[in-house]
């Protein structure tokens, strides 16, 4: 990279929708400019305003069928007057769009057009019933693909991959992995309050997780609590250069370095060449690896996109922490748990934490900005000397888009 | 700038839709795929290969509707398999999507994360009636006032600029400026293969222009003439930095430089402060000349965002090459004619080359490259050597977001 890049002054609303007791799906929620302004003021305040920023960015998957809205860069000077006339834009890549708006700000960062880039990620989809709204999802795989698929398009294809991993490994083996994945997810969520799993009182976790899938209510290999959740909310960081850390009177140890990152694209048009693997995540983090110049082994945190429990046990064998075949052992050993050799998803993940799909990849950064910053609270693990890595993989599709991001703590 | 950043190999698809014989909105027409690959593809071919690229763009606005299909950028590495793995990005701005696709990838080459960004723009829109796509299109702006708008939201809104130019200058006034407008769109246009209007055969072109509007069948204050086709298609070209000029192994003649831009953000939640004027634009295209260090009197073209001939008369005023409430004069005039003053829009602009939305800001550039480089075949006016400048500028909403970009001649 030909500048440093830092990271700082991250927020997240709560993730509301179904699990938060002030949910309420019969009446009128807030709207997604609520949403905007919640996190991008919040922002502005922890940076001094938003006379500070040069250039905004907004990741958003589907505004346009959700909350017939498009055109969300321009609700940018909505959130603050000194925002007017500046450069501002809408990125998308299906579930991915929040970590493409992060980079797309770190890419104005590194081109010398800003010092201070706002960027949030927002999505509001509880307009519509779940059923509906994973209609609307399914926007994010091949139109033509879609009429012959399952009636709950990606719950159905991450089934598929879930129905792959039993036939290859075993349905029970696999099973306690994903109860496990859940389990886990629920503890995080439990200890930050903006997580929509964070009332959760189930005292059976694993039982619940273990409970095996009923094909003729939902899909075949997977229940609903192995899908992350319907969400609405909004997550929003600054990116900023050393220069934009100095203007903004922010110490660099608030701060979190970028120091590898990967947007990875694979064809849409083409199914998985196998469904045991996510062969485009694999890619990804390798590439971001490779330009951090870490192992796997430095790395004290990881929030990977769980939009599945499947998923999550795939992005172990993905990242190598677990060989082919092993995700399932890996994590039902605990070696994902917060305690464990490598926690994941430390506020509970896409399927505890909420999965506001375009604000999602923002989460994750700020999620990582917190722990590596000794900011997470309840939430907080310890962050080992030799470890001072942490790293993000947003998914859109069906492993087709892949932003994966290597973030240094600062001393 | 912190690196010389240029444009080669653009590439436009016919702009299809109604006026061009090979049109039958009845039959099944070519997807959004097909558009992307004719484009991708025209453009990889004349930079030697898709082993030259390094990132890709996509601009597109609305293909979520029109399409049933978002995550566009995951068609990239369906365009050549060498682009698998490789960055891909698709940003939205509503009809500026295609001009927010050039300035993303130029970023990216200031950025130093690539040397040749392939940035396609596309749109397919005739999936759907005009007046059913008018309210697809109606997503550009703000949700919570569409609803006491006019059942064609854009025609309604550019028709309520119109009324009140018509009203503090004289109806009659202004519509021979619009009708100036529209004739000089289609001249310039039947000297376009792929323009929309190439085949308009009406010889009473004036006459046509100046006919009252009709609010009874569309709205009060302009004719269908007056607005934009409905398009599909899509633009492709290559944003490329000196490193990359030699790696696709292309002289510097056959491009243009890029030599300021500006992204331009106002507030969708608000309506314009004065109706007569296009105040975004006007703030956008001096950033961009103030970037490049021009007068407009340098400019030997212009091509701008006429979604409506209105709009094409306000852009005359916000350059300052007319005075507030003269550009219909202007225009009237000949001064925006192929051989005036200053040409605009030389293969027909929006109202008869077309408007596919998300690649009309890419379109635009395609133009000013042909144009510039002495490559615009029929539709060449001369470059005259004290004006080596021209000038684009996309807008998208109701002047919320506008993207200029000033081009230099390359010697």
């Amino acid at each position: 990279m030909q500048k440093r890049v830092f990271m700082v002054a991250g927020y997240n609303t709560v993730s509301l929708g179904s699990g938060r007791s002030e949910f309420n799906p019969k009446k009128e929620n807030p709207g997604i400019e609520h949403y905007m302004m919640e996190a991008g003021r919040a922002t502005l305040n922890m940076i001094n305003g938003a006379k500070n920023v040069d250039e905004s960015v907004v990741g958003n998957f589907m505004a346009s069928r959700f909350n017939n809205q498009a055109h969300l860069a321009a609700f940018i000077p909505s959130i603050d007057k000194d925002l007017l006339y500046k450069p501002s834009v809408r990125v998308e890549g299906a579930c991915a769009s929040g970590g493409l708006a992060v980079v797309t700000a770190v890419k104005s960062i590194l081109a010398g057009t800003a010092d201070v880039v706002l960027a949030i990620g927002v999505e509001v989809q509880n307009t519509v019933k779940a059923m509906y709204g994973a209609d609307h999802l399914a926007l994010a795989d091949y139109h033509k693909k879609r009429q012959a698929g399952h009636a709950y398009f990606f719950p159905g294809k991450f089934s598929d991959r879930a129905g792959a991993y039993a036939n290859a490994y075993g349905e029970e083996y696999m099973r306690k992995g994903l109860a496990q994945w859940y389990a886990n997810c629920i503890e995080n969520a439990r200890l930050c309050e903006t997580a929509q799993e964070y009332e959760n009182k189930n005292e059976h976790l694993i039982e619940t997780g273990l409970m095996p899938p009923d094909g003729s209510r939902f899909v075949d290999h997977l229940n609903f609590t192995d899908c992350s959740k319907v969400s609405d909310g909004a997550s929003a960081i600054a990116v900023v250069s050393e220069e934009g850390l100095k203007r903004i009177g922010i110490s660099a140890r608030e701060a979190i370095e970028l120091v590898g990152f990967a947007q990875t694209e694979d064809n849409i048009m083409e199914e998985p060449g196998d469904p045991l693997e996510l062969s485009t995540t694999k890619v990804s983090v390798q590439q971001a690896m490779q330009m951090a110049g870490i192992k796997k082994e430095q790395l004290a945190t990881v929030e990977t996109h769980d939009c599945f429990t499947i998923a999550g046990l795939l992005a172990t064998e993905a990242f190598g922490f677990a060989d082919k075949g092993k995700g399932a052992a890996f994590v039902a050993n605990g070696h994902t748990s917060r305690d464990g050799q490598i926690p994941f998803n430390t506020t509970g993940g896409l399927i505890a934490w909420g999965h506001p799909t375009g604000a999602t990849g923002v989460h994750q950064v700020v999620t990582i900005l917190e722990q590596l910053s000794g900011k997470a609270g309840q939430a907080q693990i310890p962050i080992p000397d030799d470890k001072p890595y942490g790293m993000t993989v947003n998914m859109g599709g069906n492993d087709k888009t892949v932003v994966s991001m290597v973030f240094k703590k600062c001393d």
